[in-house]
């Protein structure tokens, strides 16, 4: 019999999660949190819906937020009614939120004060991933309690890797969205010169595909929407600028310079302030295209 | 029997290209050009050493060049005693060098109203892959004169791309290194600030190795150099200057927004500036180690 | 008879502004904070001496705070034992630290809530324009308790200009400052080119002084630091750092986008990684100097 | 009475600089280059039209050119039928054409062989300048050369600066013009963001008028370009992008960093390629205004 789990935060992502570790034989609260709809869903399939975060907490040996940013997330744990209200030592709180590392440590702090354990474990694979069960988890935070969880993110993804103390797996993923962001901008700024220069996309992306200038935005992102010149999400520009920013300003905090990331960063704010923020994040080659005065997509 | 090559340029990447040619079986003429001593060597592996770029033409069907950069490529072929002086309607001129596209499609017009063909074949792989016959050469240029010079490339190399008209060898070669520099500056900040907020570096690759921000940098580059903070070459800082200095040329020249890949060459130039020229390109990532206080590699 | 004034924050600014209030006749009361040296100098020149913020605040009209950053701000003013908890209805505080307007616009709404009110005054001039009583203010804020304190603006600085609501003398400050470094940076990047290739510095500091391309930093840093290559500060690099920081901070909030302000702050932290935050921030010169193999300010 | 000046190139610039120096006196013969209007207009004032650059040269003791760019300097001075052709020993050339001053030297490197001398003297001011004779002349090159000349720019112009040997005065152009472009851009990205912070563009324009943050652009430009919301030239777009691309250029072949030239130089491109090549170059401010919502000109 499964573990007792609470669930706050059923949006886009934080229900098709919850589902599937209903569907895996959980005992789950949830409780309401901004949108009733989803909560009502979870409930029709077995879920208890508590009052507050705390009382999910009561009744919960390990508690599972998915929220957008740092203060929500402080708030639901450390505010007033909040999960460590209800919680007891040695339960498990496991943040999938991606927030700044900096943030996901304060928390964590706070939550040992109880004897309680904070793991960050921030997830990639979108919606089709959490819907599919399919997501990576990169899990920071004692390595005891990761075990304990580790049936937990089976349900929920395929990829499950232990990467540091509290905070490791947020800043794994930030750096491999810094990463991310960057190529996309050189595969932009390259297969906009190359048509333009007169090579056809698709020989420039099978080439390089075994070169050295090779990279996942080009085996992954750019045949299902550069090449065809459609840009529904996927992973959605908003919150590639999201990341961004907290990238950067922990690499600010920390001392690092980012003179590529930087410029990334602007171009890609530049994009979403011309109103495209809801498109796939590869709407930042329509840019280049525009300027240049070239289709990489070529005619249809 | 072997076809008779001219060989031109038998520098580091040079000779051991025209060495392979030899134990393929080609008769082979190569002429003087700046350094006697593998001239001589060739000479004694069975190679005709003519007196001039003209002569070597007058005794071969295909002439190779492979040459530092444009003026050079220019005056070997278009040149006072040069390949197109010796040529015969039907000849052949590959050049392997790495140089402006622009300059190539000059030269080949000029060459066309000669009769000839010029087939432009930049490489990748490195002296290594040069003395291993294990190079890839991205050709463009008429595709029947290619397919009547593939036993040559095969002589030289293991992948061999056809990817358009005259230039597009360059194009594409330029399009390639202009995302592995972007690529690399990735790497290095993201790695610098992973490091430094406290991720093991060997797990920070190892997790983006199957994720979203992975790319050829991180497989074939890092564990061979930044992981092990050994610069040496490999591929040269110096040649990835250049590189990137003809992609960001060509790119001014058609108009493209270069947003990323100028803050790309500057960075690249600032530390090449600072002395390390002659290091593998991957020591770049010493700028943001040395700002950062920091050692990607670790304790050794 | 002058205004009862309290002063927190006696460092290397705040004690030369507190001596100029002192000359000019107000009375003064200061606290201990941090470093008890510059508090006894200002107690034997006649000022009191309370035991914290909250005791100030109980003896004065208007408070000046004169402090690092936000945190030093809030915790001075808000804190337990602050400014607030000794102020009366109608007492105004004068910040003049250069923190984030948005800070500074959070703690004015605490202020406001017990009927003081709160000016933000960040200053410019330096330690010697702190000393000789010429600092130009730029003060955010209700005009009228702005006119109410222009007898103390004047004291202190030279040039007082009332800027806005509340917040816009830290908005203004680091637009100002924002400016100042990308124009020290053009400066540092044309002086290094114009004298590689010939000109000499004097040369062209005469004609650009008249010309589209002059700037202050032209005017009143040039001849002081780089044509002298003498870079003792004046304003620290430190200093330009953080307020280069705060003002990127605030564009990133307010979604403004800063391609060249971004590469600006890069190439400031660069060379402030380098270890030469404590040297005056025209100091970057050296970095494109030592790259370009050349010095600006010619033989000596 | 006056010298005997040829004068090629009779555009925008060159035909008010040319009538100029008819009213001041000066006999002259101009050619036919490109459009035949201008040159009979020249004629009616007096001017005698000869059949080519070499022809003008046979009749002159100085001649001017006033071109778009190196490939047409080059062709006019060296080419067949051109300048250097007819010119006697003792000969002045003074090319005013904005261009590379490696082209320059090289240039002028071939005119010192038939013992001419070759004077670069780019000027700013603009058409208005040029109508009202109150150019800027910046020129390079041998000083009794210059003397010999000083009539011939105090005819065309105000400020008259010889700033050294040849290739100088285009050095310093392009210097300028960095530091101009450069200082622009951070006027668009400081103000927009001191707007949408909520200060009013003309108290931002006046404090920092006065501060360090000072700049030629907010003195000049700012008040009749974006202060008003309006983009006619004066300077066009394309002609600064120019000026930038030959400045960026010149600082890669020196080996000089560039990074904050670089990002300026991608901005100005990228809005150029937006379409506003021909608005006033101050324009990029209405990319930055268009991404944040806000304007900085104010209600209307």
């Amino acid at each position: 019999m499964g573990k007792k789990i609470g669930f706050i935060g059923v949006g886009t992502m934080g229900k098709p999660m919850a589902k599937n570790l209903l569907k895996a034989g959980f005992e789950m609260t949830t409780c309401m949190h901004v949108n009733p709809v989803p909560v009502r869903e979870l409930e029709e399939l077995g879920a208890k819906v508590a009052s507050s975060p705390k009382e999910v907490a009561v009744l919960s040996e390990v508690v599972i937020t998915c929220l957008p940013d740092a203060p929500q997330v402080e708030e639901v744990i450390l505010g007033p009614n909040g999960i460590l209200e209800g919680a007891t030592p040695g339960s498990i709180i496991i943040d999938t939120s991606t927030i700044s590392p900096l943030a996901t440590q304060r928390i964590a702090a706070v939550v040992a004060q109880k004897g309680c354990k904070m793991l960050d474990a921030p997830m990639s694979g979108g919606e089709a991933g959490a819907i599919a069960g399919t997501l990576t988890f990169m899990v920071g935070g004692d390595k005891t309690a990761f075990e304990a969880c580790r049936d937990i993110f089976e349900a929920m993804g395929k990829q499950i890797y232990h990467v540091g103390d509290v905070g490791m797996g947020e800043v794994l993923k930030l750096c491999n969205n810094l990463m991310l962001g960057i190529n996309l901008l050189g595969v932009c700024e390259a297969f906009t010169l190359g048509v333009k220069a007169g090579l056809k996309a698709e020989t420039l992306a099978e080439v390089v595909g075994v070169s050295s200038g090779n990279s996942a935005v080009i085996e992954r992102y750019l045949p299902r929407t550069i090449l065809r010149n459609q840009y529904k999400p996927g992973f959605m520009l908003d919150l590639m600028c999201k990341d961004m920013g907290l990238a950067l300003q922990l690499a600010k905090a920390l001392d690092i310079p980012t003179l590529v990331g930087s410029s990334t960063g602007q171009v890609l704010d530049l994009v979403q302030g011309m109103g495209k923020g809801r498109d796939d994040f590869t709407v930042v080659a329509t840019l280049y295209q525009d300027v240049a005065g070239v289709t990489i997509a070529g005619k249809k």
